[in-house]
């Protein structure tokens, strides 16, 4: 990926600390925007202390900093392969100024007593609304602060950018499951004749699509994809089931977890949830159990369920070599966009133009990119509406090529943490 | 992995033609037995043919032979890295003689037809019940063939031998799995606090226990792991979980699927179950989703669940190199004790003695290992039975060292399948 260069770019010459946070579900790739923020700091001279928050927001709230300059260089080198968020994360909201006036005077607080003065925040649509109401309150409060906000989900479904650091490491990982569940579930057709592997994305198909990566040939792996875009209805399924059953004598089947009816209910809402997400989305619970169910009960065909949940956002082994540098590369162009003067924006990835393909960082306002969401354009879905177009397959195919080399001993890799030296206030 | 030799070993002489099939679910290493019976039987005179059986032993029952010296040597070569049971497999079970005294004759009927003379079966305890009694029947009809099963399981069940090929993948992919999932809940204790990763193995708890693997330190994932060898307490369980949660802030729980009470009932044996598996084993159901609600009622802790299912026994792109190595010399040490004149045994693995790992082929009499079953020993898990032991540990790390490299193109591996030119007899 290249960053935008125009000659030289101008430093607004502001003074003082920075911290980093990261926020929401962590990715393979979320520590490689770390090490960018936290090494493209360190070359300027005017951003003083690097501290990080523990816990994304809350580490402001709580007065839960670090001092990441007392880390070893070879520490946050190796971070960038190591799965979690290295700072710790959460899943806290801040409402509207007025609603959240308290948190947000007491983050510009923080921010004034630590004199921090460049903000970066890795995270996906919610955390880029925290970020964006952090800037809102600095300018309110009228205290220099600049806010970036650094792209960071599985989801893919963040606004303006191409697509989101982390996206493509969990497509790579989820591509090889298919692959080699799918050659595994062959084998059996005889005995174990269906298989179903649900992927996250609780409103956008583009990690289940994403599992076409797996197909190269007709009998291949997956041989049906369902996608929270396109409404679902069970007997359409059962009969797409039955027509790949006949024709191939097994099925794979892909669904996102967010499978939904014409009328936009989730099919597979829990009831009896226990917590409330903290961002209000319903909590979603088994559908490809529920599946496998009416499947079994209907052909009796012996249905397996697979559900990687949490290990395909942190599947740093079969991470995506593209993914990583531009997770590095989104975090060092959040620094730089910072000393430009530049806040209340988040960094973007955009396509360039080409036969080969090209990143190019740029960026959006954080007020336009939170709370957004992109789903897939439904001229990427089949018309049957389970599969995806020979254009889904163009868009992510270059953004998973590249392997990643993992520091291994004994058999398993090293995946360090950080010291998270306190800070005294 | 040092074959046995005591000196020239002696061939008996017997010439005709060979047939290898594969049964049961397949392991990541799988076909690196197949690869290894091919090519040590490509160097002898006293094999003509090279016949694969489509299907395990449907393929002798239903005439579904393919050539293998057809097959490309490059795409054999391939096929060691290739997921699922490259012939397919089956999960068919013979009875007792008298009872299933059609089908055996059958099977010998098509021995003598494409004048085999030599029968190599790739399977776990249940193959190894029908490759004995395919021996038993040829010598009950006078018809000369060398029966040899090669041993392989993902549950490590297989008795005599000190581990079973396939094993040892699926353990590292399933420690990797846990250090990486772990590593991510970590980061978000402070809103989703416990997951639960369910491993295959219904009988034992070989798989869940290596699992512990994945800790290095007091905080590394997995903090507790339940087995099929140790009576499941409700109570209990959830006090391991309290005690957990308060010391480390979050719960990361191994469990295997086929957990049982104290009467030795299974807890979630599928009552509703459309088909039964031919072996008559129960169908079992999603214990972790069970643990996910007891905790969540209990605590109001969220709780994920991880279900990697079918990806343990086929993510040949984490598989150890010591299993892909012993699985192919298990599979060439058959063709070996066949030509010696040896019928009716399964190659087995000795560990020698000292500090350095070396495993030995030997041979072990099937008719003793047939349906028997090797659980995990009491004094390898710890005395809350909520751990595994350092004996555990030692036993089992040396089994998967080293990585395998898989050819990779556009991003994914490339997994050939064979060719499978029919026989007409």
């Amino acid at each position: 990926m290249e960053v935008k260069g125009k000659g030289e770019r101008e430093i607004s010459g502001l003074r003082g600390n920075c911290i980093v946070a990261q926020s929401g579900g962590a990715t393979a790739v979320i520590n490689q925007s770390l090490c960018g923020v936290i090494q493209e700091a360190q070359k300027h001279r005017e951003i003083e202390e690097i501290y990080g928050a523990r816990d994304g927001i809350l580490g402001l709230l709580k007065e839960g900093l670090i001092d990441l300059r007392k880390e070893k260089a070879s520490i946050i080198d190796a971070l960038g392969t190591t799965p979690g968020a290295a700072l710790g994360s959460c899943r806290y909201r801040l409402k509207s100024y007025s609603e959240s006036k308290k948190d947000l005077e007491k983050i510009i607080k923080i921010c004034k007593r630590y004199n921090l003065r460049y903000f970066f925040y890795i995270g996906g649509n919610d955390s880029m609304d925290t970020a964006n109401k952090v800037d809102e309150a600095a300018k309110r409060m009228n205290y220099q602060l600049k806010v970036i906000g650094i792209p960071k989900t599985i989801d893919n479904d963040l606004v303006f950018t191409d697509h989101c650091p982390g996206f493509a490491s969990a497509a790579k990982y989820l591509a090889i499951s298919v692959m080699e569940a799918g050659r595994h579930l062959e084998s059996l057709y005889n005995s174990e004749t269906v298989a179903i592997l649900e992927t996250l994305g609780r409103n956008t198909g583009w990690l289940a699509g994403s599992c076409a990566l797996a197909k190269r040939s007709k009998e291949d792996a997956p041989h049906l994809i369902y996608f929270p875009e396109i409404p679902f209805f069970l007997d359409k399924f059962l009969k797409d089931v039955e027509e790949v059953y006949h024709k191939i004598g097994g099925v794979f089947i892909v669904v996102s977890e967010g499978l939904r009816d014409e009328k936009g209910n989730y099919i597979c809402a829990r009831k009896d949830r226990v917590s409330t997400d903290a961002f209000g989305h319903p909590e979603l619970e088994g559908i490809s159990d529920y599946l496998k169910k009416v499947i079994e009960s209907r052909f009796k065909l012996k249905t397996r369920t697979i559900k990687p949940d949490i290990c395909q956002q942190s599947a740093v082994h079969f991470a995506s070599r593209i993914d990583m540098e531009e997770a590095y590369l989104v975090g060092k162009e959040a620094v730089k966009l910072a000393l430009e003067g530049k806040s209340g924006c988040m960094v973007i990835i955009k396509r360039e133009k080409g036969k080969v393909y090209k990143g190019r960082a740029s960026a959006a306002k954080l007020s336009l990119v939170a709370n957004m969401e992109k789903r897939v354009p439904l001229r990427w879905i089949t018309k049957k509406g389970n599969f995806v177009s020979k254009e889904f397959i163009e868009y992510v195919r270059p953004l998973i090529q590249g392997e990643v080399d993992v520091p291994v001993g004994n058999g398993l890799p090293y995946y360090p943490r950080l010291k998270k030296s306190r800070i005294v206030g």
